[in-house]
């Protein structure tokens, strides 16, 4: 399987940061990301504060950061990035069905994750899980519900509602919804999954249902689930100085490791995170 | 006398994100820097690695930076700093003769000071001073040496040659000089201050002034030289992740605080010693 030197999870200014200056030492690297870079940055009516352009918006800065990496032939791969599991001198990034392999991570996915809704952790593996079509073969002929953060959760219902017994979709966005007939959408807010040994019910504000499986499906989900280990302080990534976490070859910037949430304060963690990725990287051979 | 909300030293890329982002707090500010903002920033050929500006050269940058500050009306004062102290709840900032307050300060002199000369240090304060004009009247009919690093010393030269005895320019830079006609250009590398209790000498290459007073006129002197008690760790000012030093109210940024030497970095460490300094002054009320 092909290694990566870096994997950066994360397109905001950060991640964009951390691969062009990954880039520029001639690392080999992926870049997990969105069509649309960091869905922040493109709703900011107006920025002043990104030092060398006054008076822009966010969809302009976008455009000039857009601009920057097509320049230096910086591609994104738009998938969702479930798990990242640190194997010792390289880790495996787990995205759906595929498995990627990097020797060096860069987190840089931002503050605005979704928070576990109640009982989310506790089942997770247990009837809780992350990635529909990864898991699908085990919800053959039962009940399963799909949480959908967002229009991709779509396509991943639908997969699994060719399996599934019955399935319920909770979307928690407003759109309209390309959804295989056969699927009950659920206008509701989740409250609680609950069960015994493993799910049982996944109680709403005004009705339950009986599943055996439920799928939440968001844009992110918090660092410390993405990495298993990963050490968090007060809400963020604990790094030093160089951008360092505790697990080794493992790096973060930006947002998800403190404030102020700002894009060029982002943009100034990306860069030392990438020097610092290369210099581990470098102390390896 | 008039107090600032935050004195900025220094318009580096650290140093003018500091300022737009004090000016976007509302602060009343007062940048200390140079005309052409930071001379390492407009002799880079090309720069590739600040998001947003792809193949840009350091004076098409600088000329980014120049639209945006004026933009925001942030004004620079062009005056070199020779001494901050911390005098509680405010500073005092020294330029020549003139003596400037603000309740909080924000360093951002860059890496690029030069290396103190063999006695400059020892002989400081006893025939060593870093600002002519001020201690002029404590030459006159004596036998002064100048040291200048840039066109801005011969000023300060003219000035202190109209008390002196005799007047010794030794220029550190090739230009035109334009001195009185009573002043000694000496074409020769300084080596050694040297003396008994003040300075006697001055030693260079292949000739030696006997000179009681030696100044050295930099573009700017080590953090350490410029905020006395100011803590450095390894060359660098001493830092935490909100830009703080030791000194309470003094904060700092860029390459002044370590590696690595890079303009978004230190565009970002500028835009968080701000916004440090905008909640120390808050807290304050």
């Amino acid at each position: 399987m092909k290694r990566y030197d870096i994997a950066i999870i994360g397109s905001g200014p950060a991640g964009l940061s951390a691969a062009i200056n990954s880039k520029i030492r001639n690392k080999d690297i992926i870049v997990f990301g969105y069509k649309d870079f960091s869905s922040k940055l493109v709703k900011a009516p107006k920025i002043n504060n990104y030092l060398g352009f006054h008076d822009i918006s966010g969809i302009e800065l976008k455009e000039k950061f857009e601009d920057h990496i097509n320049a230096m032939n910086v591609e994104l791969t738009y998938e969702r990035v479930n798990n990242i599991y640190a194997m010792g001198d390289y880790f495996s990034i787990m995205v759906n069905e595929t498995m990627y392999e990097a020797k060096a991570v860069i987190i840089t996915t931002g503050i605005e994750y979704t928070k576990p809704l109640k009982g989310e952790e506790e089942f997770l593996g247990r009837g809780v899980g992350y990635c529909a079509t990864c898991d699908a073969p085990l919800y053959r002929d039962k009940v399963v519900t799909v949480i959908g953060y967002n229009k991709e959760a779509e396509e991943e219902a639908n997969y699994v509602s060719e399996l599934a017994s019955k399935l319920y979709y909770v979307p928690m966005y407003k759109d309209h919804y390309d959804l295989r007939e056969n699927i009950e959408v659920v206008n509701e807010k989740p409250v609680d999954i609950v069960g015994d040994d493993r799910v049982q019910k996944l109680i709403m504000t005004s009705r339950e249902i009986e599943t055996q499986g439920v799928f939440v499906l968001k844009d992110s989900i918090s660092p410390a689930q993405l990495v298993p280990g990963l050490l968090m302080e007060d809400g963020h990534i604990k790094v030093d100085r160089t951008m360092k976490t505790n697990i080794e070859g493992c790096f973060a910037a930006g947002d998800c490791i403190g404030k102020p949430y700002q894009y060029i304060k982002a943009a100034g963690e990306g860069l030392i995170a990438a020097l610092s990725a290369v210099s581990y990287l470098d102390s390896k051979k």
